[in-house]
């Protein structure tokens, strides 16, 4: 592939940072949309009853609970991602690849969603969905920490020796990796814990009315 | 996440309108599509006659009914989602999440659309399907009220103590809730109401053959 | 929905060309991309040996055909859909819907497709496959004509009342009728037709090497 | 369709280059989106214990080697895809042609990916694995080919006589082929040369720390 040829590209660009990020944001996108495809119901008799359909539906509450948190926590990582971005002044080579394995990580989110949606009262599947999360935000601070410890790679003055700045890095991907270690104590505990960190990463928002975006925008 | 460093981020600034545009188009585009994946012909003997794949075909009606429906309930959210986007001076954090919870409501659709075509004379089935897309109008419903509470967001007078207002807001919910609740009467009925609320809601753009965006765009 | 508050809209526009182009293009690229869903080895032995497995590859043949055929059929529209828009002066509501329509019957493809690749000699699963491109095919047609008749939409001289004009509306869905209607003849001669037709209508592509896009574009 | 009526079109255009990336990148994001699908935890008895889930889990690691295989490919592919387009002064329809018969051999890998995660220890699986994946390298170096024998179509001097250049289109093709050979003599080294082969050509970009895109761009 091209990296062969020097002469016939005179220094090849990396990706834009633009392009980067409608690129993860199509991921994004795709990956909210497919979470549904998990809820499905359990096979029925030939002509059910009213009621059998009803219990069916039921069975479909730990299919659900595991999308919606899995929407939700794609969600604050979107909204983070894009924050992130947005106090990029360029991209590298290096966050490009970064990048595909924080998306990476991200797009295998489904897959424990599925698996603790039909085994919601399994420590090891409870487990497994909330470490799959934590491993989501740890692919993101890595990318932050890249990019922060890169000199003029951030808009602002990064100030690394500050506690509270190593405290953010950690401070989801220990959340959620707590929670999921608890689900071996007790797995309830571990399905509220995922529920309740993800809504501590969204409360924030509600909590500045004021923000807005510039009004310039089209 | 990096809510926790604010010295860091100097005020984040919330995601800009039209990428918030942007992600929610790429949302509506996937459901369209991944709508089609629920049709799906009925197991069939080894070598099928063509009387048999014609009878499973035929047993394809109820999906098709079903994937129509959520088409086309989905492209009229698409044009009223755009339509209250093209009236936003800005996008807020609270605009930002109440369009996550409306997206969420969305891309549910696909899975009462899959039950309803698997069980179409079922009343809790067909009350199901029309009480998503009433949560779906719902849900863009609150995103509009929000949007006209919070000063300076929209542009135009925003009068809201006008009945029209109110009235506009909870209309398509309660007809689609009203429709959803007479499939414990008569489920057929129940399926018409929605084919004709929804034709409701698609005929006034045909009355104004007229109107046309401006000849400026690329 | 907002078509019930005229006074807080003060004439809504319709969804802007360009935004209406790029939701289709969304569409497209989701279809392409999805279709290799369908194929799908047929269930094996627990060990199977590799003759086994060459044997399951076998059957795979069917759904490939349907796949690379409703790939190109879904890449030739594209282009006549792009073609199309590029010599539209603006959107309206109408175009809106009858692209909609057109959008529609695309996504329909993919079931077709399936059933095609499941009964490759069943007739009335090869007129399906046929009778679902030249539904497409003439959406796009009834889009084209739409504009056509409505005055100032397109560029250039519209000459309605050539024949080439009427002749090019029904061209593409005729063919693949008449394909179609074959299958009830002869199954194998219809699969070759779909294949022959969609050849010809990208072969004029080739034929002019010289064209290309103004050097200007980024 | 339009072919048919050069009066009307009066040359019609080919697609723009700007937008013949974008559809691609869409297929590229759903890809790498779609693939997470494939991971599907095998049937359990009704209440599994915990060491019956971890088995099932342990079963997943082949489709998960598959996945991430895939994954990177599909990642390496779009970085060069890129590179490319950044070369090219305009589209013409051949090359629109070539990217589609690109898109469609890059859509494939999902199918080949399933097939290899299914019978990991076939030589027939991961053989049609590493075809398919140099079928998408193939592909790729085709579309590079065109473009540089068109006269004009590229940025810099393309210096077709070069032994480099040459070397440079077949290198990659011909490293998956021989891995994908090599199946047949032992399974396992196959398997880990796609590793190995797909770090190699994400490895040269760690090594330009300071290539950065331009500080402008959004």
């Amino acid at each position: 592939m091209p990296e062969h040829m020097p002469e016939h590209q005179q220094g090849p660009q990396p990706i834009p940072k633009a392009r980067l990020e409608a690129f993860s944001d199509g991921v994004f996108a795709i990956i909210v949309t497919l979470l549904v495809l998990e809820l499905r119901l359990p096979p029925l008799p030939q002509n059910p009853t009213e009621a059998q359909i009803a219990d069916a539906l039921i069975k479909v509450l730990p299919p659900l609970y595991a999308w919606v948190v899995s929407f939700f926590v794609t969600i604050v990582l979107w909204v983070n991602h894009h924050r992130f971005f947005a106090l990029l002044r360029h991209s590298t080579d290096g966050l490009m690849w970064i990048n595909a394995f924080f998306l990476l990580s991200l797009s295998f989110i489904p897959f424990p969603a599925a698996v603790v949606g039909e085994h919601l009262d399994s420590p090891l599947a409870v487990a497994l969905f909330g470490g799959a999360i934590a491993l989501g935000a740890l692919m993101f601070q890595a990318m932050r920490l890249y990019a922060t410890l890169t000199r003029g790679m951030m808009v602002g003055r990064q100030e690394l020796k500050k506690r509270k700045f190593w405290f953010g890095l950690i401070f989801g991907p220990v959340l959620y990796t707590s929670a999921a270690a608890l689900a071996y104590t007790n797995v309830l505990i571990a399905q509220i814990l995922y529920v309740l960190i993800t809504i501590y990463f969204i409360m924030p928002w509600f909590a500045r009315p004021g923000a807005k975006t510039a009004e310039i925008e089209a």
